[in-house]
Formats: structure tokens, C-alpha cells, sequence
């Protein structure tokens, strides 16, 4: 990608400093003798001085906007301003360390929070909010977040990798946190990297990729005073500090003849390693770990399961306060694919349903939110209403793996508000969001591009999932206003909507183009999962099969006469996903090998539907091409020029989807379009 | 492959001490004074020495063996002992420069040779025919090769490539010549290398990968010296030593603007350039060149025909007698799978046949033996018979990249020797053989691996091509046990047996488990075109598809429906294989598309075909893994243990195409296997 290289100078993404105009035009007071507090002042500080407003230390000198801490504020309300006043007097609970109330009375807006994150998130939330600025009295509006933990998780490679780059399924260029094999000396851009995180809502990040190469190995060890740098630089930013690690350290690190996790020597190394790490970083947020996973070593090794595994990193946390994250990603990738019996999405709720209750307290499941690998459309993993005596976390994928590889532009905010509300019990029960009592963790997609995610649309991605983290019914049309809104502040409204139109339906036109139907994995294996591949794992060791052949296509999953996959959800599930009736359109080909004759509910043939849904995403991303065209002149140069380049990218490959998904279909059924198209 | 690591002594391949006891047990004497003779003559002493016999300076002490070369033995052959005499009296022309005679009298045993090779080659003939040296009076036997310039091209690159590794389509480790992006510093081994190819009667090496890398490109100037010390370890094997250049030199060494082969400053490049390297190596063989293929530059970028390209290099070595071979290897690969008019298998003809006559005399046009790739089968290359005015050499490839990649026992002399034997003009014209007058060139298939090819059975291809190359009438099958009397020479006739039985038609039985009926490339893109991958270029711009649908497969190459590309062809064969009656079984789908119940001339449908020869081929190497077994104790232990090791995969290799394949069509077709065997 040519265009990659022709941006020199770094993007402000979504906190321009237009975006800031508003509020820097104010009389702005950040009370509070705190870390985070301090990180706003000085944030105000540049914001008044680029914008005409002022920073006061004193409330009497008349402040538009006062922000403080509730627990300063003692002795009554009757002594504040009455904005503040109304501010601190919202609900019967104490805010949460990181919440906050916000009020405007008498031309002044107060903020008063629960903590120094708090006032954090009070800020930013009048920097995307500048209504709340002006106007006359509004009443006072209390937010906390939905989720306490809100995590983004890197996989950064400290080396760079043979095959994977420095980035594992990074296509943003290197990473923020490393170079030549340790942490980088200057971490300025990882301040500027923390400040747009804590605009978006994320409060923990994990550093280096969950496969641990030697070289991240040592990052718990030898390296931890370069961690500390990093963990410095995050701190001001209300985020905490992870790292993933590998179960084998006791060994490769300690020297251990074993790392079985019910040995004591393991755990007294395991234990000594952590308290080194907290002496270093006292707000260490923990360990995240692949174990027993596409070649990463485990505690199936010893003969121990997975709360074995998990519970041992988390005794050794847990006198600090810490997590370990482990991942529930475990499979058989090494499957015979003619065994038709065998089910790679049977996998995790095999593993870890039977574990229910073992794991401890500081323990978080985590759980990829389909039960096959970040797919644009997979049925939400039935874990996650497996483990309700686990804490449990949903991770999504912000770097667009599957979806594009930041070459396509592929809003994936819609996605994720879908499996964050959808209800795993039925419409009475919980939603995933109110399930994962673990937080929601995703996959970053920045790197050290100039406009950090490759593809300057994809910055929304980024900034919706903290968005949604923090507030998961937010709505995601109403979050991609408020990142055009924040990183184009002078584009005109025509803009503005033409912009949201271009990425408002892109996640359902990438579906339209590529796997039909929830069926899943026909990408290219020779290109790392870009472009088509209809048969590119269709006779390999993955687990990722369509089974199509000259009269059907799909996967039987029922329990009747398939894997019994759809036996591993609970009602209504189990049965809606059994019934071909009832099974969703989306998702047909994941649960059912059908006829390319069967008639879907939307009253298609499922051959039809292939041929239609293909044509018309090719459509669409040629509309695409023609209103990005139109605003030439209306957005940044650059910002055009990338996305320009990379929208005939998305074309072109969108057209190489279309033709080698119908012709293989076309060439199987021996149907042909019934609109007479052209199929090669 | 673990089995590469185990064996750390190098294997002595077809010239085992004992291989010359019978010799080494003799009176031998070697007369001239002459580079070669010297070879011979310490080759002798080596053997005398160590098999208890002499190597005399005098005849007048009795000899068993004479080696002489005819233009010492002036004066009429009465001076001379009978033996001499009659080999001396041996035709009515004199003897070429690598001829010999070989005559047997009175108990002695006489090599009278043209030149200071013929010697070498007198002196192997007697090694590998022990008859030659006992018995009788035998008449004398005049040797002449049928093709003077017999060359291995070597693709190594000078420093390691990061895809590729350090020889492209090397499964042998790494080169023989070049260590750390320089010329090795010990040559010792590339002694015994050239001692082992002139045994085999190869005469020509060119010691650098066609992609002439940048490192690769400095050996024609900068580091030209390291080059004449590998020209020095060659020629007293009587190996002329021969660079891959690359079209741009005079920019990327010379620093010219242009390589417009018509400027006369490039001309006048190329001049200086090879007289410096006739200045470091007064035989210096000449130079290969790929250009305008696979992105390789090439005249194309000037307006400029490849005749125009070749000249160019032509005119520079004429003067020194060396030879530019210009490969044929041209297509567009970045064509449109969509389009169906567009064939590879024309290209090379389209490109070359209208500059038939254009060439220098010097040039050589390389041609690989099919229109394709080096396919386990292919047509003969419709080029062959084209260029009736243009010198050119048929290309092979020792080094297995399609044929199992030296893990497979894959013996091919058959094939060559199928081509060789070819007649393009029908069965009263000449065949490919005695067209090729510019010799025969193969790709070799050696490393640093102890065994020097990986799979030990490997050193068959390599030995067979020389012999094919010298002798292209020979025998496949004489060859293979000739091969292996020579590198088993303790072995017992019933293991000779069994190893000529397992080898035998292992070409046929590779074939028979891969792509079916002749449509070639249905392998893995991924792994680097080893295994199966039915589909892996079915969608890609490599220009190689097979078409199969629900109804049939293959590709229509006639005149009357097709690309044409039968009638590329002279008649007879523009006719044979325009018709699906007279088209050979094995080619029909090169030439055909055909429905799957299509009645081939064997009488089975295509379909049926394909799963018959596919279960035949695993029954095949299932019997092999058995054969082999059996040989225990009755080959050395480490090449037991390595070949051993490898049918292990060729079987499970060989299962997978099995199953894959008829899967594949099973699933396109519909039609069940007539035995009901087990389709997945």
C-alpha cells in the first residue's frame, strides 16, 4: 500500500484541536490535588491557551466549567456553586472511582466525579459534548460506565516476526511500544496514543501479542523496568498496564524443570515474579494468556485443566489486586477434515462449560464473541451463558483480520452492539453486555502509521469500542456522528452525513461480498485472511469448513443430525438455531447444510441470495468509490487521498470477492442468476 | 524433514571407493600431458592405491588399462599395443574432443580419447562397465555424447532469500557454492561435486539462480575473482562454468540509464564487462538469462524483441566463444482468471516463433521440455519444433518442485526420456533430441545435505540426466540399475532388485495420485507447490486453471472451440490432439474439457479415472513403505533410515492428493466410485 508511506505528519485522529475549541474558549477550573486531575489541568491548560479561554485555580474568579473530585467537596453542598452543587447531588450511591455527574446551572457546568479517572472521563465527555457548554440550566446527568474493565489488547511483537511482522494482524505499520527488539526509548506518541484512549473510554492495556516470542517473554523479568517506563506513561491516562505472558516462564524465565501449575516451586516462582512486577508497577493490571492454543504451551501438558492454569497466575496476582485474562480460544487446530464429527465451535464450551465455578475470583474467561475466530458474522459463542459462575469477558476484534485488513472500510460498531445486546437466555434474561461481568477486551488496531489504523476510517473502529465498552447501548449511528463530529470538526454537515453514509451500512456491505450467510472462513490462506479463497481451508487442519458441494452448501450443526453444536446454547436458542424455520437468514449456513434450492425467509433461494448479495456489494462499494469523490476538497487532503487510494483497493477486491464466489457456486450448483448477470 | 539433520557424513552418491575396485585392483596407465589426463591420472592413483594396483608411467611395464589421447600417439597405430591400435582405428572421422574408443586386446584394456575430456569420460566408462576390464578380446566401441553442451543450472541465490531461501526450489539445503552472500571460502566439497557431474557426463554448470538477485548480480564484476576460483574446481572435471545475469547490469552495475539492448554504450557495457571475465576465465561458458518473465526485466521495456536481447548478449561473448542461453520461459502472470481466451501454454510460441532465424549463432533458446511448468505431465513444448532456425536446448528439472520435492521418490529419467524420444513431426522427423542442437539443460536438484539431493533415491535424477544428456537413447531403466550398481556396489542382486522395483515407475505412480489425465497444477499455493490444493490456482493471475464444474473439467485448447493451442503444433500432432478420439489418455485434459462420464480410450470414464489411479497410487505407496521395509540391513543404516523416513510422508502425502482429489470431484460431480470405495 503506496499510500502508507506518503503521510509523514502523525493524525490527531479524534481530538483535533478544533475539537477542543469550544471548551478551550472557557474560564475552566479542575479542582483536585491528584494524578489524573493534573493530567486535566494541564489538558485545559493547552486547550484555554490555544483558544482564548482561561485556566483559573479559584472558583471566585468565575468559572464557565469547574470539574472536582466528590470526596474533596466536603462538608455539604450548600458551600458550592449551585452547578456543582447539583452535580454532587446525583443518585443515592457514591459515584464509582470512575464516574461522574455533570450539571449546568446558572451559565456554569460542573463536573463532579468519583475519582481522578472520573474527572478524566468528565472532560472528554464535555469535549464530545459541547452542548453542555451553553445554554441554560440542564439537569444534572450521572455516568458511569457499564464496564469496569475496558481493555484493549495489543498483539505486538517486541521483535519483529518472520512471517507475522512486528504487528500480529496489525495493518497499521509497527508497533507503538517497540522497536529493535525492546521498548522504545521516546514513548511521546504512546502519551498521545493513552490520551485518545481515555477519550474513547479504555482503561486497560495489555502491551505485547498473546503469542509470547522470547523476546516478550522477558518482558516480565529482565525487561520490567522498560514496562515501568510504559506503564508511566498510561498512568496519567486513567489505564492500566497488562501483559500477556506465557505459561511456560517458570522454564524458559525460571530455569524450572516443570511449569506444572500444581507444583509449589511454580507457584512460589510465579509469585516472586509478580511481586517483582508490583515493586516495579503498583498498579500492574495482570496477565493475559493463550495457553494450550494454537501451539502456545498450557497446563494440559501436566495433565492439569485450564482452572488449574488460570488459578495458579491468579494467587500469585491476587494479593495485588491483579487479573489474569485467559482466554477460552482453544481448539484443535491440527483436525482431520474428514472427520465430519469433530466441530471446531464445539471447542470452547467443551473445554471450559465442565470448569463453571473452578476458576477464582480474579480470574476473567475470556471469550471470543463467536465460537470460530472474529468472523463477520458468526452466532455469539455459547460460553458465554455457559460460565455464569465465572467472571467472564466478550473480546472483539478492532483490527480487521477478517474483515478487510484496514484496506475496506468495514464500521464494525453495529456488530458488536448486536452481540453486546444480544440475550443468550432469551428476551427476558441478561444481554451479553450484562453477562460479561468481566469487562469487553478487543484487539487493537493502531500501529505506527501516520494516521494509526491504516485506513483513516477505521479510527472510528477504535473509538467505538471504547465507547460501547463503557455504554453498551449506545447506539452505534449515534457514535459514528460523534467520531466524524470530533475528528472533522470543520467539515460542513453535508459532510458530516455524506461520511456517515459511506461507513454507516459497511460492515453489512463487507458481509454482502464475501461468506455467504454465516458460513464463514472462505478467504485466502496464502494471503493471510485478505481476499477470497472460497477452498482455501476446506481440506485443512483448521476446523473451518463449508462442505459445499454440487447440491448444498453449509455446515450441520443441529443436534438431530449434526455436530449438536446448537445443543451447547440454552433456550430459546437451542431450538431456534436447530430449526431450519427458525434459524436467522444470517446465519443459515452455520447451523444447516442446505439445498443451494432452499428457500430462506426472505424468500430467496440461498443460491439466489449468493448471487444477489454479491452483485449488489459490488454495487455498493462502486457507489462508494463515486461519493468519496465527491468530497474532495470538503475533508483533509491527505485523510482524502488515503482513503481515496484505498477505496479502489476495497473495489477491486470486493470485485474479486463477487466473481470468485459466484463462479465457484455458479460452477458447483450449475444454477444459473436469475437476473441473467454475468458469472465467469 | 528431522531426517535432513541426522546424517553429518557426506555421502559418497554414485562414486563410492568401491566402485572402483575393479579398476583400482589393475595396471593403469594414463598417458598425455594434458589438464584432464592429470585428473585422470590422479583419480587412478587414488584407486590403484587403494585396491592394490598400480598406476605405471611406462607401458613397456604391462598395463592392464591404457587411457591415451589419439593426437599423442603419432606415427600410425603399429607403434602402439594392439589394444591401442584398435581403439585408435575406430571410425573414419577423428574422435571429438569429448569422444573416446574403447577396445579390448590380448588382456589389455584400451581408451584412446579425442581430447583431454573424452579421457575423463573414457576413464568413468570403465569404471561404471567393470565387463570392459576382464575377459576376451572386445571389439572396439566407439563414444561420442550426442549433445555437446549437457548443463546443470543451478538456481542458487548468493545470499539467502527470505521466501524462497537460499536455492529457489532446493530441498537439498543449502548451496554447494555460495555461504554468508559470497563465494564459499573451502571448495573442497564443489570438487567432489564436479568429479560426481563429469562421472555423470554433464559439461556445463551455470552456478547462480536465474532471479539474479542484487548480491547474485555483482559476481559478473566486483566479485569476479571469486568466480575464478570456482571456475578453477571446475575445469579439470571438464566443466565449463556459466553466470545467470540479470537484463538491467548495465544500470545496476554499470550505471548507465538505459539497458536498451539497440544503445551502443550498452552494447559497449557488456563488451568490457565479459572481456573482464574472459580476462579471470579464458573458458568461461557464456551467460543464462530470464528476462521479461515472472518480473524479471527484459527487452520488452525498450520496445526491443528478445532476439534484439539476445544479440545483444551474443555479440559480447562471440569473440571468446561463449554462449548466451536465453530461456523461453515468457508469459504474462498476471492474467485475469475470468478471461477464458487467454492460455499460457501459447505463450512462449507467440513470443519466440516469429523471431525464428533472428537469433546469433551463439544464442541458445532455452525451452523447458512443456508449454507450462515442469509438470509430472505435460505435452512437449510446441516451441521445439518452431524454431527449425534457431539453436536451442530443452530444459528439464532434476530438482523435484512438482514431482514431490525430494521427499517423494519421484525417479524421472522415463520422462525425459519420453521427451527426448518425442518426434514433433511425426514418426519419419527427427526427434526432440536430435532438434535440441543447442543441448540439453536441467535445474539441479543438490545442496549441502549430506546425501547431496535430500532424498538419497534423489542422486537417481541427477546421474540419469547426465547419462540421458550424453546418450539420450539410453535406457531409462539400464540407467536406474546402472545408478545403483554403482552407489550400492555391496549390495545383493535381490536388494538391486527390490530398489529397482520401488523406483522404477515412480514417476508413473506420482502421477497417478496427483493431477489427473494431464491438467497439471493442482497444488498447493500455500506450501509452495508441494501437496494438493485443487483450487489453490484455480483463481489467480498464474494463467493455470483446470475449469472443473459440476459437469466436467479440463481445458479446451483446440482450434475449432478452444485457444488454439493445438495448432501451435505441426501435423501430425496439431490433429492428435485436436481430436478427442486420437488425443492421448494423459493429455486429454491439457487439451479437452470433458463431461465427467466422458469414455476415455481405456474405456473408464474420466471419473472413474480419477478414483481408480488415485487409489491405485496410495495402494502403490503403501506397497512401497512395505518394499523398503524389507531392506533393512541390506543398504547402509543412514540411507536406510532417511529413505525410510521419507515414504512415511510420500504415503501420507500421496493419501492426502487421494483424498483431496476425489473429494473434490466427488463433491463437483456426484458420481459414486463404482467399487464404493471410501470418498470423504
Amino acid at each position: 500500500m503506496t499510500a502508507l508511506d506518503t503521510v509523514t505528519t502523525e493524525h490527531a485522529a479524534w481530538l483535533p484541536a478544533e475539537a477542543l475549541a469550544p471548551i478551550g474558549a472557557l474560564r475552566v477550573l479542575v479542582l483536585g490535588s491528584e494524578l489524573r486531575a493534573d493530567t486535566v489541568r494541564a489538558d485545559a491548560l493547552a486547550a484555554t491557551t490555544r483558544w482564548g479561554g482561561q485556566l483559573l485555580d479559584d472558583l471566585a474568579l468565575g468559572a464557565d466549567v469547574v470539574l472536582a473530585l466528590a470526596a474533596d467537596l466536603a462538608g455539604g453542598t450548600e458551600a458550592h456553586h449551585p452547578a456543582v452543587a447539583a452535580a454532587l447531588a446525583t443518585g443515592r450511591d457514591p459515584l464509582g472511582p470512575e464516574g461522574f455527574a455533570v450539571a449546568r446551572v446558572d451559565g456554569v457546568t460542573a463536573v463532579v466525579a468519583g475519582g481522578g479517572s472520573g474527572l478524566l472521563y468528565g472532560w472528554f465527555h464535555l469535549v464530545r459534548t459541547p452542548t453542555a457548554l451553553r445554554g441554560s440550566n440542564a439537569p444534572a446527568e450521572r455516568h458511569e460506565p457499564a464496564h469496569a474493565l475496558r481493555m484493549l489488547d495489543h498483539w505486538d511483537n517486541v521483535s519483529v516476526h518472520p512471517v507475522m511482522g512486528q504487528v500480529e494482524r496489525g495493518y497499521a505499520g509497527a508497533s507503538l511500544f517497540f522497536c529493535d527488539g525492546k521498548v522504545r526509548g521516546d514513548l511521546s506518541r504512546v502519551a498521545r496514543y493513552a490520551r485518545l484512549l481515555a477519550a474513547a473510554g479504555v482503561n486497560r492495556v495489555s502491551i505485547n501479542n498473546v503469542n509470547v516470542g522470547p523476546d516478550a517473554a522477558r518482558l516480565l523479568t529482565a525487561d520490567l523496568d522498560d514496562v515501568r517506563r510504559l506503564a508511566d506513561v498510561f498512568r496519567p491516562w486513567g489505564i492500566r498496564l497488562h501483559l500477556s505472558v506465557t505459561f511456560a516462564a517458570p522454564i524458559s524465565l525460571g530455569g524450572l524443570p516443570t511449569a506444572d501449575p500444581l507444583m509449589p516451586e511454580v507457584a512460589q516462582w510465579w509469585a516472586t515474579a509478580t511481586a517483582a512486577v508490583y515493586a516495579a508497577i503498583s498498579d500492574f493490571g495482570g496477565y493475559v494468556v493463550k495457553a494450550d492454543s494454537e501451539g502456545q504451551p498450557g497446563p494440559f501438558a501436566y495433565g492439569r485443566n485450564h482452572a488449574d492454569g488460570a488459578n495458579l497466575l491468579a494467587r500469585a496476582l491476587a494479593p495485588f489486586g491483579g487479573i489474569v485474562h485467559w482466554r477460552a480460544f482453544v481448539y484443535n487446530h491440527r483436525q482431520d477434515w474428514r472427520d465430519r464429527s469433530t466441530d471446531r465451535a464445539r471447542a470452547a464450551f467443551d473445554h471450559f462449560a465442565p470448569l463453571n465455578g473452578q476458576f477464582d475470583e480474579n480470574v476473567v474467561l475470556q471469550v471470543k464473541y463467536g465460537p470460530i475466530d472474529f468472523q463477520p458474522r458468526e452466532p455469539v459463542s455459547p460460553v458465554i451463558a455457559a460460565m455464569s459462575a465465572t467472571r467472564l469477558a466478550v473480546e472483539f476484534q478492532v483490527t480487521q483480520e477478517y474483515t478487510g485488513q484496514q484496506r475496506h472500510v468495514c464500521y464494525l460498531a453495529p456488530l458488536w452492539s448486536e452481540v453486546l445486546g444480544f440475550r443468550p437466555w432469551g428476551q427476558t434474561g441478561s444481554t451479553v453486555s450484562e453477562a460479561a461481568d468481566g469487562g469487553v477486551v478487543a484487539v487493537s488496531n493502531v500501529g505506527d502509521d501516520a494516521f494509526w489504523t491504516g485506513h483513516p476510517l477505521a479510527q472510528a473502529n477504535l473509538y467505538a469500542f471504547g465507547r460501547l465498552a463503557w455504554a453498551p447501548s449506545s447506539s452505534p449511528t449515534a457514535l459514528l456522528d460523534e467520531w466524524i463530529g470530533l475528528t472533522l470538526p470543520q467539515a460542513s454537515a453535508g459532510v458530516r452525513r455524506a461520511l456517515h453514509s459511506l461507513m454507516d451500512g459497511s460492515w453489512r456491505t463487507y458481509e454482502s461480498y464475501t461468506a455467504p450467510l454465516g458460513v464463514g472462513f472462505m478467504v485466502s490462506s496464502t494471503r493471510h485472511h485478505y481476499g477470497p479463497g472460497v477452498d482455501s481451508y476446506e481440506y485443512t487442519p483448521w476446523g473451518t469448513y463449508h462442505f459445499a458441494d454440487r447440491d448444498g452448501v453449509g455446515v450441520d450443526r443441529t443436534r438431530a443430525t449434526g455436530t449438536g453444536f446448537a445443543g451447547q446454547y440454552p433456550q430459546p436458542w437451542r431450538d431456534v438455531y436447530e430449526s431450519l424455520e427458525t434459524c436467522p437468514d444470517e446465519l443459515v449456513l452455520f447451523f444447516h447444510h442446505v439445498p443451494y434450492g432452499h428457500v430462506l425467509n426472505s424468500g430467496s433461494t440461498v443460491i439466489q441470495h449468493i448471487y444477489d448479495t454479491h452483485f449488489a456489494g459490488v454495487e455498493r462499494t462502486d457507489e462508494m468509490l463515486r461519493e468519496w469523490a465527491e468530497l474532495e476538497g470538503g475533508v483533509p487532503g491527505d485523510l482524502f487521498a488515503r482513503v481515496a487510494e484505498l477505496l479502489v483497493e476495497q473495489d477491486r477486491s470486493a470485485r474479486e470477492w463477487r466473481d470468485q464466489i459466484n463462479t465457484y457456486f455458479f460452477r458447483k450448483s450449475g444454477v444459473p442468476d436469475a437476473q441473467g448477470r454475468r458469472i465467469f
